[in-house]
């Protein structure tokens, strides 16, 4: 019995018929969210700092960026696409194994999509293949893999880019069992790099090297047959403990985008049920700055070690900061990217919000809660308890709230008339006969 | 304490003059076999495969491959020439950690240096620079992550590609740092891939990564500072146990190039004491094919299990079976390229003998050991016990026998008289003005 093998036999013959319309509808939340994560992050140094380095090696200009003008090869446009999607780390999470999935699989997929013709239905077709391929390696290999020092988002991620490239290249079943060998030989991706442009580079370097294992499988570019299971494959090399039968169990019927989630904050996850309740206290009292006395947040003790810097002068910093993260839900009433940048952080109004908030560890706190009081120079207290932030599983964003968020990322630089264009672009991907479409709108005109 | 930055600070400081002229020496005769291996590797079938495949992504035809006259981009160039070079499992081998070192380093090196003019000094310069980066990494992590189930000569060669890469691209300490640092994430490389053309390309992967590692530094994209030993860096990650003092111990004074090792055989290691003791009796009595009765040779138990093989009929099986080794020794005085063909594996002289042959497992016999007893029809007994095989670190090939194996590569696609020229390019190699002489000299002209 070979995983490996199973998973390509269902990969050559799944049909899109097959998959039922929530899960097709998941597919379109999904790829809109890459799509403003992609947009937003398409002008950031780690991103520039790329183009700039490997210009020099791109081939024939036959493919398109996702929210950019340059062309080049497909095979660098993954990797652009990768970072850009990303680096904001503002893009999807599965909670079940903290893998971001959309990145590696979609990177390499508009990619392909942007040099060759292929349908909305084809896309998504194979993306929702190549993202549940992507989430079994990692639920597998989770959370020893992970717990190891491995970025899993990159070492799955590349398993879901070879699947679906290697869908949409109509690989044999010979052909997909090589190319998700040539993924597993090809995985890689430390921790070490987190907070590191290096970090955004996994994604594209996970969709590249897939898109490559798919490519050289299509010329019979022979790799080991077990390459996930077998003895000195992926996951007995890359975790101390797994579980094969994840790949296989309830393949075609238990699909695992399902469990996606989606941050409706630009910042660290565990700092989210924060800004819930200092939004919805916002909401309720608009209480204007100076009339706040004190705020204290009583929250889990991770998010303490996690998100503690208090005296910060810069947008990234904020992202760790539980004060900034306060402040901004309570004197503006949102957390988008707007509220995470040098501008935001050096805002009188919201500094001094900032100063004034203290945070308590609290173990009887779950890291899906916070307790918020603030108190009023008036002497009156206004209390939040947050039992589940928004984004989690069982509150996920709808999809005016993921529109809004891709608004959030792609007015600034797209407009608002080319944004609503792009929205129902997404929406309606499976009509489209060429994503191509779809692809040129994240681009501005 | 970094022993990234300990590597990188003596990297970017090392000069040439510091390195004694025993290991100078040493570099030009890895180099000498790395060309042999490239030449005599050039139109294997992964060669061919790969090229077929990755075309239509190649850059602008900036660089020129080994022995092969088509042109591609530098990155591009570096996969080919690291498959041409490992595919035959015929290049230098570190016995201290199993390291195919040279491949991953020159293929990036040979490819830099075909796109861009460099000196030969510069160049031998920084293949010592990367063949010591490689070979120390590895010795950290060996046997741990090895026995784990990682092709170290992938996992442990992007490092040597980015330092070597990186020294000629003049690299900063802290650019030198980052490109260490993306080495480390892309270290990929499953042993899962031995047997198939995925392992070859491992060589040519980790050459790329190395190479695209150290121009992404270069324009200060960053990465983990302690990619190496950080907690989540390579050493932690990959190997159950390391030594993290391999890698900084006597770095600049003892060279690790002077413990490479060069196979005199293209085929299983633990078959070569066997050769040598029947190369040794073809040399001494010549006796004639028809006029052996029997040949008994006693081995340790580790060689049966490895090359056991027996009724073969492909030059590829003949590669992993000590009868037909020890057959050709006997009949042909010989075992190059030419004894492991399917002509050779089914010349009928050869198959006389090899039927002839019976293998015993002896575990008082060592792995560097053979004992072979031939019976003549007319009674006589030729004996013979091997010590250490040619080509151990002990009794490592001189120059002339390096050159042989050249020449037994080389000779039937470029001809003699151009491999004349191009051994006598190799041991001068540091005089070259530019190192792209020496490249055209392996493409036949």
């Amino acid at each position: 019995m070979s995983e490996t093998r199973t998973l390509a036999s269902y990969l050559v013959s799944s049909r899109l018929e097959d998959i039922p319309e929530d899960v097709r509808h998941e597919s379109r939340r999904a790829l809109l969210n890459l799509i403003g994560c992609a947009v937003g992050g398409s002008r950031e140094p780690a991103v520039e700092t790329a183009l700039r380095a490997m210009e020099p090696f791109f081939g024939k200009p036959t493919a398109r960026l996702l929210a950019r003008s340059e062309r080049m090869d497909p095979l660098f446009a993954c990797v652009i696409n990768g970072i850009s999607s990303h680096v904001f780390e503002y893009d999807d999470t599965m909670p079940k194994n903290y893998i971001h999935p959309s990145p590696p699989v979609a990177s390499a997929l508009f990619s392909y999509a942007s040099a060759h013709p292929v349908n909305g239905r084809d896309f998504i077709h194979a993306f929702l293949l190549g993202f549940e391929t992507e989430a079994r390696v990692g639920n597998a290999v989770y959370p020893a893999h992970y717990d190891a020092g491995w970025h899993i988002t990159a070492t799955a991620g590349v398993f879901g880019a070879a699947a679906a490239v290697g869908k949409l290249l109509g690989l044999s079943e010979q052909q997909m069992i090589w190319a998700l060998g040539l993924a597993a030989t090809q995985a890689s991706g430390l921790r070490e790099m987190f907070g590191y442009m290096a970090k955004s580079f996994h994604a594209g370097h996970a969709a590249r090297n897939g898109y490559l294992g798919a490519v050289l499988a299509q010329s019979n570019f022979t790799s080991g047959e077990r390459g996930i299971e077998g003895p000195r494959g992926f996951a007995p090399v890359t975790a101390a403990t797994y579980d094969l039968s994840k790949i296989t169990s309830g393949l075609g019927k238990d699909f695992q985008i399902r469990d996606n989630a989606y941050k409706p904050y630009p910042c660290g996850l565990v700092v989210h049920p924060t800004i819930d309740g200092c939004i919805d206290l916002y909401r309720d009292y608009h209480a204007a700055p100076d009339s706040i006395r004190a705020v204290r947040v009583r929250v889990a003790p991770l998010v303490l070690d996690l998100c503690n810097k208090k005296d910060i002068n810069r947008g990234l910093e904020g992202k760790y900061s539980i004060y900034h993260s306060a402040a901004v839900g309570l004197t503006r009433g949102k957390a988008g990217l707007q509220e995470y940048t040098d501008e935001a952080v050096n805002d009188p109004k919201v500094k001094s919000v900032r100063e004034r908030v203290t945070a308590t560890a609290d173990s009887s706190i779950t890291e899906d809660q916070s307790h918020i009081e603030v108190e009023l120079n008036d002497g009156r207290k206004l209390v939040r308890f947050v039992e589940q932030s928004l984004g989690n599983v069982h509150r996920p964003l709808n999809d005016r709230q993921l529109e809004d968020k891709l608004r959030d990322q792609s007015v600034p630089l797209l407009g608002e008339a080319q944004v609503e264009k792009l929205i129902q672009l997404c929406w309606k991907i499976d009509q489209l006969d060429d994503v191509g479409e779809l692809i040129k709108a994240t681009v501005r005109s």
